[in-house]
């Protein structure tokens, strides 16, 4: 039984982070600003004696005793990081070093949420832990992806130099319960517009790929990625890889409902593909994603549906 | 006449700066650690009513009133930046963000001094300033070079969001007098290794290029471009491009003696070829180098010269 501190906690994939470890005995300490995160999220295990919630912005340290660190504070979609990108920025770059201090100080093994975004708009395919990237310093989305490049940097430093114990997640493309509704991400976006028979806004024409992973199985991946001997990157996410526009359909198909699929323009620096080779993570960890998109996609389906119901 | 605050301006660079801007009959404070600077670069100023060195590092918020800020304060040679990998993150990720925050508060505009490291090992030849670079996030340059992207992020972070006036000159190598003696750059080493007679020491096989700058060169790129309209990433280096094992034969021929040239292992992700494409400072800023190599080779020499004989 560890104590555990998860930042960002009551988000998205915090959250179900926090079901595992809850439900694995450990005792739980969420740090969480509420930028994105919702207490919502995690209220299930408020006044559980092994779960704490702590209002806390990773900006500013925290002095805490722990054994381990989720460091997954950060905005996570496109408009929600370039909403305020100097505190994108200074989340990623403060908040772990802050972080890294913290686990420096109690000898806490940390694991960095990084991101499929390090790898910017890719030029190999699909992207191994060893490709260095093709990232826009100075672009929009560069609050976000340079923030992970150096957060991961950082992790590296202290490792060098602390010996600090690092684990580095590069997470891909996620989806499941507790996505948020508003936050512009493809899979909430076309689910709520093909619920509202909306038109489905596919940005530019739709050949970019993504690769999406449920939720379920990136959670598995990063407990044992926390609890394995492997200190370099490791890729966790699903290769099944689809076009936007195969997506859209996709979603269309198992929605009903009479929505269109319209074009609108290309985002700027739009990664045109994506797609994790998890060989290392399948050696390293033996993990595989294990839910077949169709299924995490209903269940998707069915949280939207309820939350539109709850927000009438 | 301005106020100007002079980041890291003991060092080698900065001093230079300083000297113009002191000529040119402006107030100039120096904020310097004196990590690699020494107050015997500027101390011919020191005493002067328009001078002003504070002992300050910049991974501590700064409260004063300028109306420019020259940020460059960094460690700039490999061994220097990698002898404390974290140092060298804070000083370029958390000292940048308090340099906007000042330069914010203030509304002073702040050039940040980037570096041709930006590009990494690059793939494009020679480099211009729309290239996103190839750098390798987790190696033991990345302190540095992750380092400097993340503050021209931040640069235009507080650009797009706070209207911060800023300027970024990507600087390629540089060389001149006040360089420091061992600090393990290229044309120090060379130069003190011809003047004593000992080995010429060429890392790898010496077919690596490089493209090398004389200080006073740098000093009217940065000027310039602190003063014009571009707000853009700006190249400041000469083009006049050599293969290190060159390098080596023309210094070795200038200081005469009896080094013998000799190979050392190669360094980890050496970058094997740098240039810089300058059209865009010769447009922008009408700038381009003038000192001749051989000339400001002898002047370097002639420095470290009378260095060997002070430090007897
Ligand atoms: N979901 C994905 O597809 C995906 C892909 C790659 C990487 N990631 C990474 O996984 C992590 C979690 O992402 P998510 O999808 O759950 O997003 P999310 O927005 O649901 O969760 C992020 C959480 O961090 C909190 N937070 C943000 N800034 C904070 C700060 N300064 N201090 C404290 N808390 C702060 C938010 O309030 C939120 O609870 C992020 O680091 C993200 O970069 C997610
Ligand atoms: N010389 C080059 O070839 C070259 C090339 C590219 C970029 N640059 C950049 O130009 C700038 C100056 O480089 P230089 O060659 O003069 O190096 P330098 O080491 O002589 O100067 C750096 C100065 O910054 C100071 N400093 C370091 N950390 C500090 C901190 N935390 N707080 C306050 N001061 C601090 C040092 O004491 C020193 O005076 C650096 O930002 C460097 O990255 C230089
Ligand atoms: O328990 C701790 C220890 C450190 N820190 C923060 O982590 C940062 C980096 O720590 P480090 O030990 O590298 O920094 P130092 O204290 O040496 O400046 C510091 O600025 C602290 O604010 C923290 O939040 N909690
Ligand atoms: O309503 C939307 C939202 C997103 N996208 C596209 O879907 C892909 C994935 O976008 P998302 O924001 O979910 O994540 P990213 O992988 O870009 O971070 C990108 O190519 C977006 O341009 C889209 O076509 N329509
Ligand atoms: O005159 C100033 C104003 C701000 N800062 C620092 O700059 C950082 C970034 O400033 P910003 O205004 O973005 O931050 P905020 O004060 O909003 O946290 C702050 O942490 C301050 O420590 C500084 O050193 N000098
Ligand atoms: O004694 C030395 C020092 C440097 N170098 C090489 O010279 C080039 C320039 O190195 P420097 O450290 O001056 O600057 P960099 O451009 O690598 O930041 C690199 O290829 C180094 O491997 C060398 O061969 N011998």
């Amino acid at each position: 039984r560890k104590r555990i501190l998860i930042t960002g906690g009551a988000g998205f994939v915090g959250s179900h982070l926090v079901d595992q470890l809850m439900l694995a005995g450990h005792e739980v300490i969420v740090a969480d600003n509420f930028f994105t995160g919702r207490r919502r999220n995690v209220e299930h295990w408020i006044g559980h004696e092994n779960f704490e919630l702590i209002h806390h912005d990773v900006v500013n340290p925290l002095f805490i005793e722990v054994d381990q660190i989720y460091h997954l504070a950060s905005p996570a979609s496109p408009p929600n990081y370039m909403y305020n990108p100097i505190k994108t920025i200074k989340t990623n770059a403060v908040g772990t070093i802050n972080m890294l201090g913290l686990a420096k100080r109690v000898k806490a093994r940390l694991l960095l949420a990084s991101t499929s975004e390090v790898y910017g708009d890719p030029e190999v395919h699909p992207q191994r832990e060893d490709y260095w990237g093709h990232v826009n310093p100075i672009g929009p989305r560069a609050c976000y992806d340079e923030g992970k490049r150096v957060a991961e940097t950082m992790c590296f430093a202290y490792k060098k130099q602390e010996n600090v114990e690092i684990r580095v997640a590069r997470i891909f493309n996620t989806f499941g319960p507790r996505m948020h509704m508003n936050d512009g991400r493809v899979v909430s976006n076309f689910i709520l517009q093909a619920l509202q028979n909306n038109d489905i806004t596919i940005y530019g024409n739709g050949t970019q790929t993504r690769s999406f992973q449920y939720v379920s199985d990136l959670v598995a991946g990063l407990i044992s990625l926390m609890n394995s001997n492997y200190s370099f990157p490791v890729n966790i996410g699903n290769p099944d890889e689809h076009t936007i526009l195969n997506f859209a359909q996709i979603i269309k198909s198992l929605v009903g409902g009479t929505s269109e699929i319209v074009h609108k323009k290309a985002m700027t620096d739009d990664p045109r593909k994506r797609k994790p080779d998890i060989s290392l993570a399948r050696k390293e960890l033996n993990w595989m994603p294990k839910v077949d998109m169709i299924a995490g996609i209903n269940k998707t389906i069915d949280f939207f549906r309820s939350e539109l119901v709850r927000s009438k």
